[in-house]
């Protein structure tokens, strides 16, 4: 639906100009320069003709068939221009021009009258306050900028018009070469979602990249991104990470950015891979792009340098991949081949005398090797043989395997032949070979994730769009606040329990639920309540009950609260405590967090998120992402845990929360887990309804 | 004392050649290429002369002044050719030949025979199995591989040949330029500890860099290397960081490769850099050669892209640093000079149209401000200035002030006259401005090491040479292995305890301590006695103990483990429980672990290291560093701890562990922890000797 934004034929200029230091110059000059097959036509009073291109006097004075404007004129003009645009019949404008919401009130008024207009008229409208899109297939530049990207298959989405330039600038001459690229500026109407849409069909793509700050409409993204993680690796750049960054993000185009949690669990569960930064993005984005998956995360290193090798492991195991155990027959095979001081251990180190033939044994040998995943090629620069013949070598071998290759040939000088070589036959090279563990981490993360949803481990976000069918009265009870009854229409286990007004009726529920029982104060001031001495445990008789009622009542009278009773409560004992809550955030809506509960979850900070609602093998990693999960599983003297309890329990939460939108925040701290078998207890339950 | 190897006038070539396709002709060709000023004095039967350079039939037809020998030659024949240099009176040789220690033992034979012969004559011997050195002033380049280093400041020490050759080529026209490069081989006499001691007296050596496997005499090298790093930066890239990395360690160079944490609390101790990647390491040492050191880790951004701010940001703040907040007195001068749309809060961004002269007022105005520590300096190319204005303009202010400033003027093609500007005028420049984040962060650690030695909270590693005063029976006491008494001589206080063989007995000693008590199993079958319900607490009176008893007594015969009576211990409450332990490092010698204990540690991981001994700043260092110093401090309701209290354990335990060398391990889970100023309670001991 965005094709024509990429492949027009007919383009308008509005804001052409003939001097050489305007924009409107330059972006005629780009669409020339990088050879823009269709027809060019400025719309300027000023001028004739600029660069050799004839000019329309007015925007009515231009053909009918027009089927992109480029918009470069004073942000006020801007409306009415493209009202005229709107009027010929031109379904597509990139408004380049700045001035709108970035700059504040005024601004943003402007930018709805622009919304508004644009929205009459059916225009879609990349912008404002952008540089335009890129097409190195069509081809197409509509920017200002200097460079023009070297053809290839990575699609790159920006928020920022100068991380296209720097991008730009950074990848020539390294052998990463784009499809498409868009700066999406503002996002008035086109918004990264519709563009991943768009990028994500194009079929001379094989990657898509992205640089964002925010996103709009995270449930819409997230369905849509899922869609084409299916098919093609996406991987963003998230910008405003840090709570400092996000507020740079705010003060600059006005996005709201979320918490990095929640954009963690968003990416994770689309099969979005996050990219640490622009360097290992593009890296990866290409070696995604040229090679096949791995089939698991076992890595052999293939060298000519023993330290160079080493600090690859290093980076290898540190990015949570194996080094490959190989099989006796691949070592048998390179002790025949390989110097006799050789390792044929993996690192394998053909030493410094060995050439490109019998790398490309070892290559062979290890890529046949069933324990071998994938390959990193190091050489240092020998002065005996041209890096050229070992990167045929290298590139020959590799495609007699369906495993991916990467290789580290150094040497700045002597190896310019041998990588263009690399990149003419799709072997990404690294100039240090450490660079490549983070690269292959990005690819088996790929793998692992396609994995997961063809076994239907992954929630499609399709069915997510759907509310889960909620228990009758459940609507109410939100309504009203009560939490554990809300818990309970979820068929949520609750301790026995009860509350008491005296001393009296405490001894009596007491004995009712049957000792040992808890006392908790109830009261509205607190929600640490065991700060104030306002829970007592392990209470076995009248007298216990009797002394915790005045200690509790002592207490809330010298922290000042107002005491609204108190809580009996079964006392459970032998069992584990995690906390698992519920929170909505403002650009994926609701998440579920689990992890080490009790007194001290700020503390250990072993919590995990998960965008809700949950499928049985995504409440099963939420729990394995955890410590508190690995403890579940039993610890030393603790037992085995009711692990399909706590899973049942996740995803009941996960139900409550998408089918309950008005609801802030819940949680339970502790969930009680008992033996194997023998259930859950939500014991202490809280939580806000959103103040809007 | 090194000095001759880095500075000869006389050297001579054993093994040289006239063959191009030889080692000992490159050697002769790289002297001669790289302009080493001295004379060259090949040895050679075969040839005359050798480019140029007339030849020596034998060692003895030598001057009598040659002070550096370079020897390529066949392994086997090299303790004879050192011997006749001994006799020739040569003082200084380097080996480069390969096939001793690192081939096995024939090899390992043939180098303690090498070693030996240099020892009887006084010879000091870089390598074998290394590719020489090279020092960019003298000019003198000893090596036959292909390049030379740009002169500059940084030293570079490494265990790996094949690492100066990656670094050499990595670095050219990269403005990162050495001093001196020594690749060490097996470091058969000459160790990296003499190394950084020449290098360190380098006075054109501003910051030493080092790639190391292992570290043979730690306690010597960091001695050596504490020396050093209080008047010059010293980084090092450890290699074998894994514990397959570290398997690869040992079949390559034959060094033993210690834990990780034993490095990290080595090098954190003697003010070591520890640096991420080859990348990083040269990055900051240019940095640290170039500027001063950050007072603090305020960090502002001046950029006229704000998605690259963002980025930036991100990075600062996930290294742990902090945006300086920046003084209403800057943020009012920036309002009257950057455009009305520019944010003048940090990150500043000048926006599109800004150029040198306006990014020159700002840096200004920010290097003056008290709150800012560093500046980094962002431009993405435009294409209305030269990015060269910009280098003068910033190295230029920046000279007016003593801060840290580091620039990423982003523009391969367009901005090369700029970064050869910066590089003259010692700006270091990165290509992405994200790469800034690590350099200031170790800037920052530099300046917060020296801070707390010059606070002398750092015990000089002279002062642990000496050995710590043992209290008199000490030795006795280790010899015999009762650890607890072990502790008691030291004063590190035990609950008040005693061992009972009968369940009379068990009462009689409950009564006599007061109740509560818990009852241990003392069996030396099991470590962990809870697991095996070897353990029962809260025992209140007689019925308790006699009940325990019985428990004890059958599960030890149900773990079929030989009871050897029970300890009847006061049973404390209302306190902490943390772990300290003593480790004897290969490496480093004894070290001292202290973090989150009970059955919990090996799941938390929430555990730090340091090198004993320990001064009382180590001592509440290594507590901060951990979730359970925090808890010490007081945490919810959990009241503060005695932290005098452990800190003065581990101050104790850092002296036994110095004073006895023959404890393997040794670990007291847990120190129970009462209340501010009621002490500490090592409850559970344990420990073994080394077996050698």
């Amino acid at each position: 639906m965005l094709k024509k934004f990429f492949t027009p034929q007919k383009i308008a200029v509005i804001g052409a100009s003939g001097d050489p230091n305007k924009l409107g110059y330059d972006v005629i000059n780009n669409l020339l320069r990088f050879e823009f097959p269709g027809s060019i036509h400025p719309v300027s009073k000023s001028y004739n003709e600029i660069l050799g291109v004839t000019c329309h006097v007015s925007i009515e004075d231009l053909p009918d068939d027009i089927d992109l404007a480029l918009v470069i004129i004073p942000a006020k003009a801007v409306p009415g221009v493209v009202e005229k645009c709107g009027e010929k019949g031109i379904r597509n404008i990139i408004v380049m021009s700045g001035g709108f919401s970035e700059t504040g009130e005024q601004g943003r008024m402007l930018e709805e009258k622009l919304k508004e207009t644009a929205q009459r008229l059916g225009v879609r409208v990349i912008g404002p306050n952008c540089i335009g899109v890129i097409d190195t297939h069509t081809p197409l530049n509509t920017t200002f900028i200097i460079g023009m990207p070297e053809k290839g298959e990575i699609g790159f989405i920006s928020q920022s018009g100068a991380l296209v330039v720097a991008v730009i600038d950074w990848a020539a001459g390294s052998g990463i070469g784009f499809s498409r690229m868009a700066s999406l500026g503002n996002q008035m109407d086109i918004t990264e979602t519709d563009m991943i849409d768009e990028i994500g069909q194009h079929r001379e793509t094989k990657v898509i990249t992205a640089y964002a700050e925010g996103i709009t409409d995270g449930r819409k993204f997230l369905q849509k991104a899922t869609e084409i993680s299916l098919s093609k690796p996406f991987m963003i750049l998230k910008g405003g990470q840090s709570d400092k960054g996000a507020l740079a993000v705010s003060s600059h185009t006005g996005a709201l950015s979320g918490s990095n949690d929640a954009y963690n669990a968003a990416f994770r569960k689309a099969g979005i891979l996050k990219a640490e930064n622009m360097e290992v993005m593009f890296d990866s984005a290409r070696a995604l792009a040229w090679q096949p998956l791995p089939k698991g995360n076992r890595v052999a290193v293939l060298t000519n340098a023993g330290g160079l090798a080493i600090l690859t492991v290093d980076a290898i195991e540190k990015n949570g991949m194996e080094i490959a155990p190989l099989t006796e027959e691949t070592k048998s095979f390179l002790k025949t081949r390989l110097p006799a001081a050789a390792s044929v251990n993996n690192p394998v180190d053909v030493l410094a005398g060995s050439g490109p033939a019998v790398y490309g044994l070892a290559l062979d040998a290890l890529l046949a090797d069933e324990t071998v995943d994938a390959v990193v090629v190091i050489q240092v620069p020998q002065d005996w043989f041209l890096p050229s013949g070992l990167a045929e070598v290298v590139a020959e071998t590799s495609k007699l395997h369906r495993k991916p290759v990467l290789t580290s040939i150094m040497g700045k000088e002597s190896s310019k032949e041998a990588l263009e070589i690399l990149n003419k036959r799709r072997i990404p090279n690294v100039p240090f070979p450490e660079r490549t563990a983070a690269i292959l981490q990005y690819m088996v993360e790929r793998k692992d994730w396609l994995d997961l949803i063809n076994e239907e481990q992954v929630t499609a976000f399709d069915d997510m769009t759907e509310t889960p069918q909620k228990p009758s009265g459940a609507d109410e009870l939100a309504a009203s606040q009560q939490w554990e009854a809300l818990a309970g229409a979820y068929d949520i286990p609750l301790p026995e329990q009860d509350k008491a007004s005296d001393a009296d009726e405490a001894v009596g529920l007491s004995e009712k639920i049957g000792y040992p029982v808890v006392m908790k104060m109830i009261s509205e001031k607190f929600t640490h309540k065991s700060d104030v001495g306002g829970i007592k445990m392990g209470l076995n008789n009248e007298d216990d009950v009797r002394n915790a009622w005045n200690e509790i009542t002592a207490a809330a009278s010298d922290a000042g609260a107002e005491l609204q009773g108190v809580l009996i409560q079964k006392m459970l004992t032998g069992g584990q405590e995690v906390i698992i809550g519920i929170k909505q955030d403002p650009q994926f809506g609701p998440l579920i967090v689990f992890g080490t509960g009790g007194t001290e979850v700020e503390l250990y900070k072993d919590i995990e998120t998960a965008i809700a609602p949950l499928n049985e093998g995504e409440a099963r990693r939420l729990i394995a992402s955890t410590i508190a999960g690995r403890k579940l599983k039993g610890w030393r003297n603790l037992p085995p845990a009711d692990m399909d309890a706590v899973v049942d329990i996740l995803i009941k939460m996960g139900n409550l929360a998408a089918g309950h939108p008005e609801i802030q925040e819940m949680e339970m701290n502790p969930l009680y887990v008992l033996e194997q078998g023998k259930g859950t207890y939500a014991i202490d339950i809280r939580g806000a309804l959103r103040s809007s």
